[in-house]
């Protein structure tokens, strides 16, 4: 079957990836929608170095993932919906033809593999993958897997939005209006967040931003957010969602945030980055760093979505085949073209 | 009279300080102690980044403090216990040869003043300076001056120890046991946090940790803290105290902290400091920094060492007079000589 691949840092699209074989506790399912993730492009130019840094890292628990070998081809696409076709054996899972989606984990009798960057098995830029059955999710109320392909990254903008410990009435600031900085707003607006301040250099992120539900919209350039806070915030408990990730930008936001205010770190940035402590001892800042959601927060996503709380429609701004992966993933280097792209490997 | 200022980076003895005179609201006191603080030794070194800095950061309340000329004489000295020999005029203030000590801050009619670093009066390092009336409080107990003076550093840890989120029954790692580490440790025990896992380079210190109540001591260059803390803590929630605050040092513990945990920065890093960001989005850590106390905490301390919960003599590892201010900044360098030295004027 077809599939788009990492081959020696490209995009790469194959025809001869071997069909996948649904064992005990796992469902096949025909991909019927995947979204290109901002961290797909960060891994393509900086997968050795992530690694890496992960490597060197201590202090996480041993989940025995096996991580991708860059030599050899790796398996990507953790955004996605599919129809299942069939289920393993002894395997009580969805009946064949429902419409599910997952968080992107596989359990195995070894441990917890990710469904995102792996050597193992294909992900979400292939025909047709497998799932854990216990962890697929029925899409609801119709909803097309389009849609329900968003509900990966709204839980990570719902995750954040939890873990800043706002709630209805206080206030925010979002820099950056990627998808990850309007999946923030789109949970932001639900949870009674206002007014949120939003900021990005692109127009068409900023029209993006006013959809899912920010009060104020602002280019950086002309006016700080923090500014345009100011003036509209007034005394609320806020907080400041990083939504960038590029180097430099987490000091300029601990330099000018409100004393006592909490950053969420949202947005990944890979290099190494500077900042000035001095900002956050003098103003006691808190900075709490997040990464993805749990199945509680995956499942939440997928009922607003399908609820129509929040409205996923207008961040879909190109749908392509697996053979113009290598293409869009071009294409996304241009934030004022394109939001979400999505991958439709019947097309 | 006499006083110690920082003049042109250095520090210099003046004995030509005008007398200071108590208006209303405000009690004259004679200096009995005043703890020299790694604060003013940042300060004498890197003042005028430490100002530059502090101009470039935005979003901080404007409370009118008048920010020190260093072309003048800087008057310091913020760790002070002294007797009250005079009161202002219609001022309700404590009685003559009443032992105080007060947060380092004036209030004024125009707004609030430091006694810290300042131009506008003297402080610690002097023979007399002035105090607050409504911010003084009676030293209890018969304790003497010389460990009352410990009462703001104390109020340092307790803070920091309050915005750590952790309760008795959680554990800590505590890096690095200067005064602020070992009033960590001392904030921490009295909490009812256990263990403890404290590191520093200096075998003085290192004792001084397990004087303050450290379970587990270690010396980095034989072992990290968070492999013995992997041994001795369970899976208890715990926190991590940065007390160096060197280039380099949050960027290590972020790499060896436990995922989902939180750092306190307590440690002044004057410098702007590299960190990598994936390691804090990896383990979604916490990084809480801390400033100060406020006032309750700072009588809450003062209670502690009245009450014999903290014992804060085995910290003071010198006595000099005023004359010897300058000698003593020096010899604050060394580690493993000195931890917390008093200037007691009347020596």
């Amino acid at each position: 079957m077809r599939a788009a691949v990492l081959r020696q840092g490209q995009m790469t699209v194959r025809d001869d990836v071997d069909e996948p074989v649904p064992g005990q506790g796992e469902v096949l399912v025909q991909v019927e929608a995947c979204g290109i993730c901002g961290s797909d492009l960060h891994f393509v130019h900086h997968g050795a170095a992530m690694m890496e840094v992960g490597a060197r890292m201590e202090g996480t628990p041993d989940l025995g993932r096996t991580p991708p070998d860059l030599s050899r081809d790796v398996f990507m696409g953790h955004e996605f919906c599919g129809r299942v076709l069939d289920v393993g054996p002894l395997t009580d899972g969805p009946a064949p033809d429902t419409l599910v989606t997952s968080v992107p984990i596989m359990v195995t009798a070894t441990g917890i593999d990710d469904l995102a960057y792996t050597n193992l098995r294909p992900c979400g830029y292939s025909e047709r993958m497998l799932l854990s059955a216990m962890l697929t999710l029925e899409v609801p109320n119709g909803l097309p897997a389009t849609h329900a392909a968003l509900t990966e990254p709204m839980a990570v903008g719902l995750h954040a939005v939890n873990r800043s410990g706002l709630h209805a009435g206080d206030g925010a600031v979002v820099v950056g209006c990627g998808p990850v900085g309007l999946a923030v707003i789109a949970a932001l607006r639900l949870l009674g967040v206002a007014p949120i301040v939003a900021s990005d250099f692109s127009p068409a992120r900023r029209n993006l931003a006013v959809t899912m539900g920010a009060d104020e919209v602002v280019d950086p350039r002309d006016e700080s957010p923090f500014a345009v806070w100011s003036r509209v915030g007034g005394s609320r408990s806020m907080a400041t969602f990083e939504a960038v990730g590029v180097p430099g930008m987490l000091d300029e936001v601990l330099r000018v945030a409100p004393a006592q205010s909490r950053i969420v770190v949202v947005g990944v940035c890979m290099q190494p980055d500077a900042i000035t402590p001095f900002y956050g001892i003098g103003k006691e800042l808190n900075v709490q760093f997040v990464l993805g959601y749990d199945p509680t927060e995956f499942a939440a996503s997928l009922h607003s979505i399908a609820e129509g709380d929040i409205d996923v429609a207008p961040l879909i701004t190109a749908q392509v085949g697996i053979g113009d992966v290598p293409r869009a993933f071009e294409l996304l280097a241009d934030p004022e073209e394109h939001c979400k792209i999505l991958v439709v490997p019947s097309r």
